[in-house]
């Protein structure tokens, strides 16, 4: 893990870039230390998503949190994937036509990403737990919510996670939710166009947490009320101590 | 109305029970004034569910509202209804059985109730806000969900409402959802067994509420998580100022 670039915010929040091998990520830790890690999911493009990332990491750290993010396989500058490609192409044609998404082309669009990313996740949380000032227990937030579904089952470090339904999900991911125990608070926009309303639902029925929350609100995928970040960090405040 | 008796707690709130004609009620009022008021609903039966509604009620006063409830037509010591009672043993049958509850039970069960409770509460709501200390906009809180609903609808002193879909729901009263508008928050334990879960979808569908946000938890129908409480408080706090 190498630092590139480091900026602080009159709010005392640190902002560092960094480059794990060829994957960027940034960083942001509070003033307080040592502080439980959250990692912060996306679609991908963190060029994109910086404002809305950074204001979320923001407001985590207000509550004592780090926050930590990677670029996804096959966005922002890394290299892209023919199968993604093609499997995304297929996807935005059935949407525009009107038609429902097969299992198939989501299969073809999330399984090689989860593939990939999740073990790149697991590499920057060894590298984000061996710098000063960051300590577990680690939260995950946000999307694409089957990275954060297979992460939940596979690594032990991340005792809580917040996740966004907001991207279409395999049927074999739902069969996957069954092995989480975490507890989990799980956010739906009741509107999005980029999701299956029953599939989240069918996820949110599978999962094996013995506590788990879903917060549905109205409105589309980019429509999350600004409550919502309050009720995240109440949920890793009871969860991450 | 009239106050049959008083008692404060250590926490500063005064607890006076009521009669409001025949219908006994209780109301709690924290220590500062004048106060929002918070209706809360319950299913009936206040004696037996005295003890759940206070710590409601006391957690609402810490926050700064007050609150009140009357008895249900047809519960505790009120007259029963005949037709309410072989609705009940109707449904009863049926749980037992294993079969599923037909609309025609259900409505049998419920319409009259609302028919015959949203008057009384709009007339406790008179009273309520003609005593000093006591101030509107109102909130209700609770359920019986139908209740909730036709009082939304037909209550303009109604300005928020946290429905706790925990009762089976007439069709026609999901049609009637479609005509509120005020902020909701709905309560729904994922794994109620006096409940039907798809029902209450449906309603939360329905409802016309540019905001409405669903808390879904985990647990049957008496395990609500004790964190919805400082939610519902929160809620409140945002739409009742």
């Amino acid at each position: 893990m190498r630092f590139t670039s480091e900026q602080r915010f009159d709010d005392g929040v640190l902002e560092r870039r960094f480059t794990l091998g060829e994957i960027p990520g940034v960083l942001w830790t509070p003033a307080s230390a040592p502080a439980p890690l959250i990692l912060m999911g996306h679609p991908g493009g963190l060029d994109r998503m910086y404002p809305r990332l950074a204001a979320r990491a923001r407001h985590a750290a207000a509550a004592g949190y780090a926050a930590a993010t990677i670029e996804l396989p096959g966005a922002g500058d890394r290299p892209r994937s023919a199968v993604a490609e093609q499997a995304r192409a297929d996807l935005r044609r059935a949407l525009e036509a009107g038609e429902p998404v097969s299992d198939e082309i989501v299969d073809r669009l999330v399984l090689p990403l989860v593939d990939q990313a999740v073990p790149e996740w697991r590499t920057a949380l060894d590298a984000l737990l061996a710098l000063p000032g960051i300590r577990g227990p680690v939260g995950f937030s946000g999307g694409v919510i089957s990275i954060g579904v297979r992460l939940a089952v596979v690594e032990p470090r991340i005792a809580a996670a917040g996740l966004f339904a907001g991207s279409f999900v395999p049927r074999s991911i739902i069969e996957e939710a069954r092995a989480v125990t975490i507890p989990l608070l799980v956010l739906l926009q009741w509107d999005d166009e980029g999701n299956d309303r029953q599939m989240a639902l069918d996820l949110f029925d599978a999962f094996g947490s013995k506590e788990k929350t879903l917060h549905a609100n109205t409105g589309g995928h980019t429509g999350v009320p600004a409550f919502e970040g309050d009720d995240a960090n109440r949920f890793f405040a009871r969860h991450l101590r």
